[in-house]
């Protein structure tokens, strides 16, 4: 049993280190920037909150569980921004998974390897709706800061919508109701040019 | 379903101030305290990694959904330290659970307020594994440093096994490792004079 928590403690341990990957989207209410455990908490808690919206009748402790795991690779990645991702950082992350997830006992490493699997792959409801809400929180702080990171970044209308209209995918209520909401700040000049 | 979900997007907002209530303790891999949010995170992800070691079967979910709001009332009365709390801070403490939960529909926020009274409580299999990992994340994060925070805090041996001996209600397995790991601490000259 000693040497088995040992890896158990040793994987808590090296976790810690997604509190220092920064995110390029900031906090509702500060000028700072979120990082990944403060990000995954705060889907974690949409998740229970909002769960009535998904389209399709999920288990929701699948959906907390692939919310708690899914940024550990970018411990050793780093964050990327959604609407800039290549091949490669794909390729990068899947090495990471296979680093973070192995340093696990045996079960429960595959257990969340298949978890961040199927979160990546969006092939489950529970995976659909997770990604939903992953896209939904970082649009709810920019919209709360009326889009000053978008103007940052030069992202426009159009790709706004492109990206994120994939939560629909998870929750077809959830997308009808934002894409009012990013609508009001296209009204509001709140967009860079597209 | 517009007022509702407002309301629940309401909530999700506030709840972001949790990220700007900082703890006594510091993250494993650098000189920062840690925030609520990571905190929660971080104690979510122990439970998931170490459920085997809980002293009755637990239900995983109820356990998580605990670990997630436990702090939330912080908000209002910010962090305490475990080892100083006194009556006012649980009044205090019961004050903002009615705030915070209440501004969730009915059924979550009475459900939410029933699961950190019963966390609070220790009054189940469920909250009392909670709780012991709630205890446990500090100790290992104090321990990594070297016990430093105990020093500049002034706590000394007994003090922290009599304190963090609860662990055992929720893991006697995990209390029989720790305390050991303590006691090499104390051996060490780790800790303040008692």
């Amino acid at each position: 049993m000693k040497d088995r928590l040992e890896k158990q403690l040793g994987f808590i341990y090296e976790i810690d280190r997604v509190k220092g990957i920064f995110r390029k989207t900031r906090l509702f209410h500060t000028d700072r920037f979120e990082n990944d455990a403060e990000h995954s908490w705060h889907i974690c808690m949409m998740a229970l909150v909002l769960q009535e919206y998904a389209n399709d009748k999920i288990d929701i402790l699948k959906v907390l569980k692939m919310m708690l795991i899914h940024d550990l690779v970018e411990i050793d990645t780093g964050d990327t921004i959604v609407y800039n991702r290549t091949d490669a950082d794909v390729e990068a992350e899947k090495k990471a998974a296979d680093r973070i997830f192995g340093m696990l006992p045996g079960e429960t490493g595959r257990e969340f390897h298949d978890l961040w699997t199927e979160f990546e792959t969006r092939e489950s409801a529970e995976a659909r709706f997770a990604g939903a809400l992953d896209r939904l929180e970082p649009l709810l702080q920019n919209m709360s800061r009326n889009g000053e990171d978008w103007r940052r970044n030069g992202i426009g209308y159009e790709k706004v919508l492109d990206v994120n209209k994939r939560i629909a995918d998870g929750s077809l209520l959830l997308w009808d109701f934002v894409r009012v909401e990013i609508k009001k700040h296209l009204d509001n000049g709140d967009f860079a040019k597209s």
